[in-house]
């Protein structure tokens, strides 16, 4: 499996990615899912990608050869967040079809994608994209999207992430929703890639590939561990109804 | 769906169920999903049901029927745990073969089951059963079961639960794991029926049923949506590196 998280902010963006694959347990490799695209001072874009190994790298096998034969459109001649969703999702559709004509036999080639970022001097963007190619938008309402094994980190989002949650203290909470995922789930694994775009920035950020010894993600997970021993030893007791 | 949450601990178990039940989003229903048996000092033994709703009942039904017309082997005549998994086992095995022999269609009236309780001075026992009519059980490294949607109230299980933990202590922790579950999956809802068994106390407790206005619920609710967010901002803020 797979787990993606991003992140759409009052001031910028939160992505980060797992990076393994498998094919039965005993077949685990380790492939980046997370890629950045764009032009600095004037577009940033990141793809994350869950699903099917093959589908994921032919979709950004294409759009970076789009890019290097200079195919229109291409994710740096369209206009607008927007525009690259569509294209992202055209693309993804036709990797699918181009697989198969079989409708029932194209879901063991779905895989599931994340699209952000900002061009020029509109607003960012987060979009799901679906198999089918279509997508949504990430609101203030609901500031997130997850791809991939997600159920486990949502708890610790749905109670504590908010759209004016600073850049930091929303990095620190999808870390957790990472470690709490690795810990419950062995199909979700690291090392993590991480990236943060500040809101308006244009830039490219290189990201952080966070391996298992990295000491900051080492000692959040140790004190996280802590603060929810804590935090339940300090509830309040049951009433003696619970026991009777 | 359901969740259902079965502890076997050092001092005794903890068993939790939620109530709801849903054929499609506009057809939500309260059905109880944890069942109790026993004659007092002499055994106790309780049951939690996943999956279709007409195949738990069926397997409810026939253990009750077995009791009242004397049937045997039946729930009050079997010597250990162990016997009792079996019956329990054989029931849902055959609730589901006599509605199709079709092997295929039979995963449509598929139930999980677990199994939990005490017969006389032998240890308690804690039984995860499946539809096939098999089942595995519980131990110190493994103290505890869920079957329905499980994977929300996972992470919390996986960082507090220990095996020698009080039984207050371990009663918050499936509280705040439902509570995770109830917040993020609209399929898992209030009321929900818990019950404390004391080891070798061989007593029928009645469990406590706790709906939505429950004080000490919502207490812990609102409280541990608290300890997390200070928690999170207690964390020390990621490195430079992390925004790079």
């Amino acid at each position: 499996m797979t787990y993606c998280c991003a992140l759409r902010l009052k001031d910028g963006m939160v992505f980060i990615s797992d990076t393994r694959t498998n094919a039965g347990v005993d077949h685990i490799s380790v492939f980046r899912k997370l890629y950045t695209f764009g032009i600095a001072g004037e577009r940033f874009i990141t793809i994350q990608t869950s699903g099917n190994l093959a589908t994921t790298q032919a979709v950004i096998g294409h759009l970076q050869n789009q890019l290097e034969v200079k195919q229109e459109p291409n994710l740096y001649s369209v206009n607008t967040m927007f525009e690259v969703a569509e294209l992202v999702g055209h693309t993804l559709k036709k990797v699918i079809s181009d697989v198969t004509s079989d409708t029932l036999e194209q879901s063991n080639y779905y895989c599931s994608l994340l699209v952000g970022g900002q061009i020029g001097s509109a607003d960012m963007q987060l979009y799901n994209i679906y198999p089918q190619g279509n997508f949504i938008c990430a609101t203030p309402d609901t500031p997130y999207f997850q791809i991939g094994e997600s159920k486990y980190g949502k708890p610790i989002l749905d109670r504590t992430l908010r759209y004016d949650m600073p850049l930091d203290e929303a990095m620190r909470c999808s870390l957790i929703s990472f470690d709490s995922t690795i810990r419950s789930n062995v199909s979700v694994g690291m090392p993590l890639d991480a990236l943060v775009y500040k809101k308006d920035s244009l830039e490219i950020p290189n990201g952080k590939r966070i391996y298992e010894e990295d000491q900051y993600f080492t000692m959040i997970s140790k004190g996280w561990s802590e603060a929810l021993r804590q935090g339940l030893i300090e509830l309040a007791k049951p009433t003696a109804d619970y026991f009777q």
